[in-house]
């Protein structure tokens, strides 16, 4: 689970022939702006295409929503809080790429979240990352996971340098996602800079064959036993299975 | 304008006996959850006094909204696109802690932006900015200014210790802004993960005494000579004076 290793520019699920920023700052303009990012000079003739769905908001390409509920393409199998609190049980989690401007009904949850840029790899583990990382949606990946998890004020409190040291140096997150590439396939979101209140700082989403599923036991175990993860006070762990 | 010394936890102008984040999850729980983050575990008994605003969606205790029209606090003394497209002319900035749901009458614009963790300073470089940087809203800081910027995708496509090299070793950037501390305060605020697509990466708000024009003057002349701002693709510097 190697937390930090998203490539926002090049081959990230879900954003494969996405519209661009611009593209979406000029919806931004065809909607009229109301959010606030409508501003003219960001238009330029033959993007205003990009623009097509009347009632919804700009937003962030990067954005996905995670929808507990009813439907869905994915089944729980099990959910637990592994630390704090644990979240409403649902029967469904519908992954959406892009915003869900209110709870559907029977949902009684919507997690969200952006991909950005990496915070912590260096340059031989980015490069080594993405030669061996696999996107998510591969036709074998039967089984999902969705892990959202929160850390708390001590780890936010520490500098840039300090939590590398404790994230890669003591507690080897890098390597140990990297020994599990590319069967098990993971796409991490931010959550803790978005506008709203969430309930957790990450979610990171997973998918692999049923036969890597002990596997994908040992990569969780080994990230728990770490010493970053006495940083983390919030961890539910839903598991998947495609509906 | 050292870009990542913003201490979220203490001290933070507009955060001062603001509600923290549970209190935050336990308005959005009474405010029903429609923005999905109505966890009802999260509540607990007594902390529901801090829900009042019935219209307002449970919002990021970070959060600032930045509303360009002809009202608020700061008039508008000069304004100019550095690099890049402008942003529509204005009369007066209104700066909201909080969300501003849609653009008020007359305001062509809102840009908003969350304060967070530091992504570059190391521990020595972030004692010394505690120790030495001031709070915004002093009162004798008669001006302020408002410079959003972009950076390209190349430096996204930086690693952490590209990007940091590049901050500080090449260009000075804690450095620079370290020398008009305490004079000039600044908060910075970042834009790029949140739900919306926003035209900017960060925010910095600044204010300062009269007599401290001209240094401002020097301090951005420095950042904008640096190495980091030939990754900068769009600023727009907005000159403030209290209305």
């Amino acid at each position: 689970m190697p937390e930090e290793t998203h490539e926002p520019t090049s081959g990230a699920p879900g954003h494969e022939g996405g519209p661009s920023r611009r593209g979406f700052l000029t919806e931004a303009l065809a909607l009229g702006g109301a959010a606030g990012v409508g501003i003219a000079a960001e238009a330029t003739a033959g993007e205003t295409a990009a623009a097509a769905k009347p009632t919804a908001a700009p937003v962030n390409p990067r954005l996905f929503s995670f929808v507990g509920g009813s439907r869905g393409g994915w089944s729980v199998v099990s959910a637990k809080a592994v630390v704090g609190d644990p979240l409403p049980a649902i029967e469904r989690l519908e992954i959406v790429s892009g915003a869900v401007p209110a709870l559907p009904e029977g949902a009684p949850w919507v997690l969200r979240g952006v991909t950005s840029n990496e915070r912590y790899v260096v340059r031989a583990e980015k490069d080594a990352l993405v030669k061996r990382q696999a996107a998510l949606g591969r036709p074998e990946c039967a089984l999902a996971a969705l892990i959202p998890i929160r850390k708390n004020a001590k780890w936010w409190a520490l500098t840039q340098e300090e939590r590398r040291a404790i994230f890669e140096d003591k507690s080897k997150h890098i390597a140990i996602g990297m020994k599990y590439l590319p069967a098990i396939a993971r796409r991490l979101h931010h959550c803790r800079d978005l506008a709203g209140a969430e309930p957790f700082d990450f979610i990171t989403l997973f998918d692999y064959a049923k036969d890597q599923a002990s596997a994908f036991d040992d990569l969780l175990a080994a990230l728990r036993a770490s010493e970053e993860w006495k940083y983390v006070d919030r961890e539910v762990d839903i598991r998947l299975t495609r509906a």
